[in-house]
């Protein structure tokens, strides 16, 4: 059943959230943070998506673990979530997922979001998305969001944009080439140079462009969905031969590395992808002096810098008080503590690891 | 009712340890944190004392709202239990309890110890503990151990020792004179000139000599004690009396500074008064790459150097992990979470201060 071309978001909520130990965690990964205290990540990720998107028209991929929690955060019927039985990296979820909903909306326009991102702006973004969404249409390319660098941040992708692309769409830039994480240095010129942007992973084009590159990109992943072709509710079975079949990849490498179609819109709004403790503290507001309690009673902090999070409730609550601290992470839930340097929290990695290792999955 | 001179222990546990926050509390106070996860440390001071002191002749001051757990852990008889009505520093308890001892005890030899040090040589201890009762016995003088200073460690008092007192008691030294906590570069003058040695608050005397030095040097002491004289279980109006009558002054002050019959036993043993969490974790044996755990669940550290703490059991259970930390305190009782520089632990009094100003009595 075709209709009218409309603006579908989405939101792929398939991240483990390792570095946010002990908040986040296998069963409660860092989409169902509330990092604000009030709303989690999906579920304000789902209401800034709501801004652009047609009616019925959000979608959350995720894995079979946390579709009930996403149900229930985000209030979204069973139809709109798509569960994938394994995870197989973001090519395939995206293709899976597009090719899902082409099955009842073929000319449809996505929005592929992350459901763990920080963009306070909400109408600038849903601004730039329909912007992105027109170029997608008229010109059938492949456009990334290309976020404005306000720092010389290592821990990101970066795009080098290339020419404007001309006056249909203004503002809308070709793209030079694709960049992994720099180092420091490097990221400290490509600051300079004004020429690269943070890779966001915010992808828009229609579902027909997108399924076109990846059988002309991707043959591996392509061959593995071609059985799931127009089938709108394909049965467990079926969806796990594709998925076995399917590669690893990220989007990046599969399609957009290797695409000539693809186009980045520059936006200056603030973007997070909240990678870190680090970065979670940058964007709340954490700075020398001033510490940010996202949850928790703290009683007393000398220092400042610090963030403080101590999820506890009823009779685990419990005071925290800090004394002659500052650049910490205090992260405390009901069976864990985390006491690290933010400028170290990329880390807290290996200690989920080290878990693991030490056959302590229970905690992890 | 006269018996043979005998050797008492008169153990002083009346501290609120509130440097010990949020370990120690006001109804659960320093001696009775279990430092090395097994005896608390009234516990360790009740036996070490049973090394010299004669059978039945262990007791301990405390005030009216511990002495139930002070029976319970150390189990000693009620009447060896003596119960201060208020607190009322340290010269009171000594010569209230001195004098209670006296009625049943009249030549007895007291040896005045705190409950919440720290002095691993037992052995050791208990030899100069008797050294000193000889001396006191047999030259009727005050005697206070003075501890030969292993670091210039501004946070104790400190005597600066005069001459050998003379063939019949060798080693003994007379005081040349009493010094508060000195500065950093006092405290490292006194280490390098060798005439220095901590004052342990460690004293030995006879009962009478006691007495006579508080008749003759504190008066109003004296006075507030009059009523009392002879009787061996007060009725609580006169005890209160007494109380609110006797000046609040510590017993360096009311007697030791003032009296010209006071000794000094150097000794060489280990010994800490244990004033601060950073004192605490020197004791325990954290130095730079080397975390102590006193109690919990450490799964992750990758620096070493921080003393950690949580003593919390069953559904309170919490595994800790650190990174990138180095120094710090990290105390986790069920309701309480300290994470505090060592080197600035003695600011934690600041914390409770704080507490109880904001009306938190509940955690102080």
């Amino acid at each position: 059943m075709a209709t009218a071309p409309k603006l579908h978001a989405v939101i792929l909520a398939g991240g483990a959230g390792e570095r946010f130990w002990p908040a986040s965690r296998q069963a409660h990964p860092k989409p169902f943070l509330r990092v604000d205290g009030e709303e989690s990540l999906i579920q304000t990720t789902v209401r800034r998506a709501r801004r652009f998107a047609g009616r019925n028209c959000v979608w959350v991929v995720c894995g079979r673990e946390h579709a009930r929690e996403i149900r229930k955060q985000t209030g979204l019927p069973s139809d709109r979530i798509i569960v994938e039985p394994r995870r197989r990296n973001t090519a395939m979820a995206i293709a899976f997922s597009t090719q899902r909903i082409a099955a009842s909306f073929p000319d449809a326009v996505l929005a592929v979001l992350s459901a763990d991102h920080l963009i306070p702006d909400e109408r600038a973004f849903a601004e730039a998305i329909r912007k992105a969404a027109r170029a997608a249409r008229e010109a059938g390319v492949l456009v990334t969001l290309g976020v404005q660098p306000s720092r010389p941040e290592p821990g990101y992708g970066y795009i080098q944009v290339g020419r404007p692309v001309g006056r249909g769409h203004p503002g809308l830039r070709s793209v030079r080439r694709f960049v992994e994480k720099p180092d420091l240095t490097t990221a400290k010129r490509y600051l300079k140079s004004g020429d690269y942007l943070w890779n966001a992973g915010i992808f828009v084009w229609t579902a027909q462009t997108l399924l076109g590159e990846v059988e002309g990109l991707a043959p591996a992943l392509h061959a593995a969905l071609v059985p799931l072709e127009g089938v709108k509710r394909p049965g467990a079975a079926k969806l796990r031969a594709a998925y076995d079949a399917a590669p690893s990849e990220p989007i990046d490498i599969a399609i957009m590395e290797r695409s000539s179609r693809v186009w980045t819109l520059p936006v200056k709004f603030r973007w997070s992808d909240v990678g870190t403790w680090e970065s979670l503290a940058l964007e709340l507001g954490v700075k020398t002096g001033t510490t940010v309690v996202v949850d928790g009673d703290l009683a007393h902090d000398d220092r400042g810098g610090n963030l403080v999070w101590s999820s506890s409730t009823g009779k685990n609550h419990r005071t925290v008080a800090l004394l002659g601290v500052e650049g910490l992470a205090v992260i405390d839930t009901g069976d864990a503590l985390l006491v690290a340097r933010l400028d170290q929290s990329p880390e807290v990695r290996n200690i989920v690891k080290a878990l693991k290792a030490d056959d302590r999955e229970d905690l992890t």
